[in-house]
């Protein structure tokens, strides 16, 4: 790809600033926080930032950028984990948090349109006397539906709720050329020629500006019940998972935390969990489906070497029982404090999960690191997080080895580096391994024939 | 695109015949058969076929075609429906058919990986006795899995399992470079690039030829009752099932037959059922939880003008309640012996499935067609059958003044032209009322970027 000329840009970030006066800003803090702000990798500001607050705005701002070459980057929360909001060449931060409107919401077909900048969490509050829900809820609880969908975001309710793969009917998108298309309409199947909408979903902004987006719904289940078990084994705790998901059980939730991480929790919550790998899990369904299966789950988890079973249908009691899995993340910061907390990602075949992580366990240990592990059992996907001091130059060369073959371990398991969090910068180095040289031909082709000028969030994927 | 060269074409003939001697066969009535032979549709024969064993086999066709600029159209079972296996410009057929082995069952990742010629049927006898099942069922019993992939395939139960775009895990396809990609690996889910496999899935054999599947596994539900429902009116057929979608009921199929199609079962199969829009059901679950279910959905119907509702759980039982949905077809060719039966395939929001059946039988009507309806509501997908002479000018005209505003009536309700069949020659002129014009482009510089040569499956989507 040709080299960003730094004149251009800079002619951009003029015109973009002429034509939205004070809604394009390129002030330094601005700038800085329109990078990655979250993780490791380092912060790569924009040369300016544009709040858009039209599919119109956006189409202008790429038409600009395509008439000088200036990178284009969506911005949403900021929240996603892989440097996917760098500005690695400078260019145009495109912020659409302002365009959060819900425009429709078709309860009897179950789906709702937003603009790409509305949050899970402000569209779960409009739709809750609906009796309505979205459910993809991953760990960020600002992050945008655009973003969202652009990073094929995932989160504790995958296993029976999909992913944004599944959840995503349509996207409004702006292309490289300006164009605005619409991926698909309202009809719960469609064998319409290519799948735009899935092209689109997961491409990191690399490939079109999503704007607005059409998303499935469900109805808010009549019961839900939580339950918590610690296992022997971690294999107990994954076969007892798998087995539960060939009976059709339906769970909604299956989360893990391995034994540091309940010693975490302990010590932050005051807490006097088993230090077991436990099973956090919830059932949906209806006054009596959802007994019935946690019922059945239990008997398969106490034949699996579960060591006790608590369950609980009120929200308070529920909340009371999940505590532990909430506050993981805030307790492995407590736990250490001082250290940077790194999240990964990989995702492997359920059958392969305990060893994974066994493995995974064994490499901290050797590497002499501290990393509790929380996963999503019944989608394969576990998060190790390692903490580090970023400035001692041994814990980080250790923890760079340990990423490294945590990948490598996944994708040779026949899995992904990446379940829920995408390439962007960080994983650019696994690419090959998991689709092979053929798989990211593939992909560049694709890339090269809608942004031939390789302005879409450049640096991201490839 | 540049025209085919005649001179070339026939020497990719000579050279795969060369290449893989009596396993390319150039024979007039073979070549036929790998046509369009089921609609009314012209046949379009390829110049030869070429019977593949293996992914390399396929490589070394597609290098063959490549060097001569000569058309490959994939071949599996030939039932595909809008004349997806014609050579309008002659070519080379690659029949998969012999590609039929069961690679591997991942039975505890509830994942099956098969040779694309392998058919639905054939996988669930190998895996009927492990308890599992593979749930997408097109109306061809002997569809292939790659051509259900390429086509995206739905069937009856595509409400509560999802179709080809949902079952696919990933795919191994041959590219027109010659190239060999697999897609994924065997993770659930993947945040990890491009979605490559729903690339593919649905593209029609226009962007590479699939020679490998993974595809996902369900387990055999413990209780299947089926149920039958006339009601009073479509609409409260249509609400009743809305509602039932949800509050979560989990129907596995929803089918209905309109009073004609009513009629006609009647006739074939001497049945006494009320000339009603009738509902099939079928609910999956646990023994307490499948017989709740139904209870349930059979006081939302008794609410929405149900005139009864039979249910049935024991095998010969439930299949004497469905027998008119299983007859529906041979029932309509027999009621109007002699004549052609149409298949159309559109799919709209549930919300507007009873307008859009109300419209398109006043249009039936209207132009003194006779026409059957079939649909699969939970899906909001209907296939009214018209049964015409073809022969009869007027008729033919009356059928494709009927299919264009079918068409057009789905995509302003919100739908889109085909649900299932794909687009094939048969739908190409509708995919820019659907899509727009920048989603036909935007999917025209996808094909041109894999396929610059324009050889795999030409004449088909665009």
């Amino acid at each position: 790809m040709a080299e960003f000329d730094r004149e251009s840009i800079l002619l951009a970030v003029s015109a973009v600033r002429q034509r939205f006066g004070d809604r394009a800003d390129s002030g330094a803090a601005l700038c800085r926080q329109h990078a990655n702000t979250i993780t490791w990798l380092e912060n790569q500001p924009p040369d300016v930032v544009v709040f858009a607050e039209s599919t119109a705005d956006v189409v202008e701002t790429m038409r600009i950028a395509a008439d000088h070459r200036a990178p284009v980057i969506a911005f949403g929360a900021g929240s996603s984990l892989e440097g996917h909001v760098n500005a690695p060449y400078g260019g145009i931060s495109l912020d659409l948090s302002r365009m959060d409107r819900v425009i429709a919401v078709h309860s009897g077909d179950l789906d709702a349109t937003v603009e790409a900048g509305a949050t899970r969490v402000g569209l779960n509050s409009f739709l809750r006397d609906q009796g309505l829900f979205f459910p993809v809820d991953p760990g960020a609880e600002h992050a945008t539906l655009g973003g969202m969908a652009a990073t094929r975001a995932s989160g504790t309710n995958a296993v029976r709720y999909g992913t944004m793969r599944e959840n995503v009917m349509a996207v409004t998108a702006v292309l490289a050329n300006g164009e605005v298309v619409t991926t698909s309409r309202r009809a719960r199947k469609s064998a319409a020629g290519y799948d735009l909408t899935r092209l689109l979903v997961g491409s990191e902004g690399t490939l079109g500006i999503i704007t607005e987006l059409t998303v499935r719904l469900y109805g808010i289940p009549e019961c839900v019940i939580a339950a918590v078990a610690p296992f022997q084994t971690l294999s107990g705790a994954t076969e007892a998972t798998m087995l539960a998901i060939q009976t059709g059980l339906g769970l909604a939730r299956v989360e893990l935390l391995d034994p540091l991480q309940i010693w975490a929790v302990n010590l932050h919550a005051h807490l006097g969990l088993a230090e077991r790998p436990t099973l956090f899990i919830e059932f949906h369904g209806s006054a009596t489906g959802a007994p019935e299966q946690a019922a059945a789950f239990r008997d398969i988890a106490m034949d699996h070497g579960a060591l006790g079973f608590e369950m609980a249908d009120r929200e308070e009691d529920r909340r009371r029982l999940w505590k532990a899995r909430h506050d993981a993340y805030w307790a492995t910061r407590s736990a250490w404090p001082g250290k940077m907390t790194l999240a990964t990602d990989v995702c492997v075949p359920i059958s392969r999960l305990a060893e994974c992580i066994a493995e995974t366990e064994a490499d901290i240990a050797r590497l002499g690191l501290v990393s509790p592990i929380v996963g999503h059992v019944g989608d394969g996907n576990f998060h190790a997080t390692p903490v580090i001091d970023p400035d001692n130059p041994s814990e980080r060369a250790a923890v760079e080895d340990f990423l490294k073959r945590l990948a490598d371990r996944a994708i040779a398991m026949d899995g992904t580096c990446t379940g829920e969090h995408g390439i962007g910068q960080g994983k650019r180095g696994y690419l090959a391994a998991e689709v092979g040289s053929a798989g990211v031909a593939m992909m560049r082709a694709v890339k090269a024939a809608l942004d031939p000028a390789g302005i879409l969030n450049p640096g991201k994927i490839f």
